[in-house]
Order: structure tokens, then sequence, then C-alpha cells
């Protein structure tokens, strides 16, 4: 295979509390051949996340200067905060042919995908409404208008799975990642891939 | 999850002597959840094919026969033996919600395709011609003029692999069954197999 290819961007997303950042975490401890794409946040670290490996912690001062400078792949305001995909790392990662995850909201989702429609969008869902409810509440931060305006917005995303390629239950962490390798490996193996392989076969017997 | 989703048809196709038959049996061993096809065809059994397990081997009249009365999904004439897919057991098993695999030649991939254009086409490459050539060879119960004639039947069919949805190389067969349990698996994760689940879920809230 002489042609190298391009990186395949994979897109995880899903309603706030369905767990994209636990299952995106126990991906990288499974040893998955990933880059992690690192997203730039206005919002306060919580417990043990590490600037740099979980966010980009910003101000609003810096993420505006992001936003003006063109440098951010797409960015929302969500609960008051924003959010935000640096651009360059990125192009330079899919470009290199390595593959590339991002863990990014719903909406945020959406507008990498007018940017990158070849990209490989995964929708990560609760076992059920009920239950990401309970996610919501055990994790303790948030106060109950809180809670309750997330439960809207999410019944809001579900509506936009229809955009997304895949939709895996996040029943338990551990098979929810092994369903988001299988899709890597999945997508590694496309025949567009392939195309160029073959007909240089071709080409050389003729 | 109420509504029960139809099965997936994996066609798992690709040149004579690519080794079809030996990932078939192997992802068998290795105890995939698949429901197995079984070919009708009018050549002579190899050594240690088993009739209904390998192949249904019929007499000629016996295959004319099933042709007249429409119970194949698609048949061809290949190096002078027919070969062709019972229907009703693939419709059967797809109604009842199980994934099938057929192992088919490349003609008989794209009419199957035709009547099943949902299906997930899997191609089965070589890693190069010249290792195409020397397994046809090693194979050893062919003639050189069998041998000429598949290569260059090869080398056509290589040309029909933009109608597939994946290739895989046949490099090490344990190798391309795990490639081929991930394409099962992601495809059975596709979003349009959750998009009625969700669309219930919104409606009992609402």
């Amino acid at each position: 295979m002489t042609n190298k290819n391009r990186g395949i961007l994979l897109v995880l997303s899903g309603p706030s509390g369905v767990g994209k950042g636990t299952v995106c975490n126990a991906l990288r401890k499974m040893g998955t051949e990933l880059v992690y794409s690192v997203s730039a946040t206005t919002r306060t670290p919580r417990e043990g996340e590490v600037h740099g490996v979980n966010y980009f912690f910003k101000s609003r001062e810096e993420f505006s200067s992001m936003i003006e400078s063109d440098d951010l792949l797409e960015y929302a305001e969500y609960c008051g905060n924003y959010y935000g995909t640096p651009r360059e790392f990125v192009e330079d990662t899919l470009a290199s042919g390595q593959d590339i995850i991002l863990e990014i909201e719903v909406q945020g989702a959406l507008k990498v995908k007018n940017k990158f429609p070849e990209g490989v969008f995964i929708f990560l869902l609760p076992p059920s409404l009920d239950e990401l409810q309970s996610r919501i509440v055990t994790r303790g931060t948030e106060t109950e208008d809180v809670i309750k305006s997330r439960m809207s917005i999410a019944r809001d995303e579900l509506r936009l799975i229809e955009h997304y390629d895949y939709a895996i239950v996040n029943d338990q962490v551990e098979a929810a990642c092994h369903r988001i390798q299988a899709i890597l490996t999945a997508e590694r193996c496309r025949k567009e891939r392939m195309v160029t392989t073959i007909k240089q076969w071709i080409e050389e017997v003729q």
C-alpha cells in the first residue's frame, strides 16, 4: 500500500450525563490506537481533571480570542460555559494518517459534520431516559434546575440521532468501548481505502 | 427495544483462491454469532467437504429444476459448474432477526446486491496478485490452463470492488475473521436500528 490514507475522524457525542468522558477515558486505558482531541472550555475543572489532558481550561477572554482568530473547529455555549475544538490539531492528525476521536456535545458534533462530512459520527445513548436522569443526579454537582434543564435538552438532542452514523448504548462502559473499537476497525476496512491499491495491481499486470 | 430488527445480510466475496471458504470455516469455529448460508453447487466435492454443511451437492438436473422453480436467489456458472444460493433460507433467517453470511463468488454477490441493496458486502483480497496465484497453484487441484483462466477472471473481478462496502486483506485467517466480526458489530450499531426506540422514548415523555 503505497498511498498513505488520511486518518479517520471519530466523533463521540450524546446528551450530557451519558458518560462520554468515562467512555473516552476507558478507550484510552484499553490502549485503543487513537489520538484524543483535547477540547478547550471555560468551565471549572471537575475533581481529577487535568489541563491539557481532559480539557484546555481557558478564561472567557482567552476563549473569545481563539474564536476571533478562527482557531476553533466549532464552539458552543452550554449551561453558561464555552466549549470548543482547536482546529489545527485535528487537521494535522488526520493529514498524518492517524485516527482521532473528538468527545463533544451534540450541537458541536453537527457543526463538525458540516466541515468533515466524511467523519464517523457516533451517538452515545443511555440505557433509558430514567437512567440518564439518575446519572445526572448521582454526579451530584448539579442543582435541580440544572437537572431539569439538562433532561429537556437531552430529549431535544435525541431527535438529532438521525444525523449520526452509529448509535451505541452505554449500558456497560467496557462493552461500549468494544463497540467503538469495532466501528473503528470496520471503518478502516471501508473499500474506499483499498481502491487505489487495487488499481495499481491491475495496471502493473497490463 | 420492543421492535425486533431484521437480521443483517453479510456477503463475503472475492476471487477464487482468496480463501473465502477457509475464512468462513474459521468464523464458525470462533463461535461468531451468525447463520451460515449453504450454497447449492454441481461441482464435485473436495476432500473433507460435507453435503449440507459446505454445499448442497446437486446434479445438473436437480440444479436446473431449482432454477425453473425460482428457488435460487442467484446462480452462476463458473469454470463449468453451477453455484447458487437457495432463497427461502436466507429470507427466513433475516425475517427472524438473525444475521446470516453468504460466501459467494463475485458475480453472484452483485446479483444478490440487486435484490438486497441493504446487505453488507465484503470483498476478500489476497495480500497481492502473486500471492493469489501461489494459493491457486498450491491448492493442487487445478491445471495450468485453469490457473491462467482464474487469474484473468480474478483481475476482472478486482475491478468490481467499487460495488462493495468493505475490503479485507486475507493476510492471516484469524486477523481477517476479527475484521469481519468488527464489521458485524459495527453494522449492528448503525443508528437506523435505534431510531424507532428513540422515538418511543421521546413520545412516552410528552
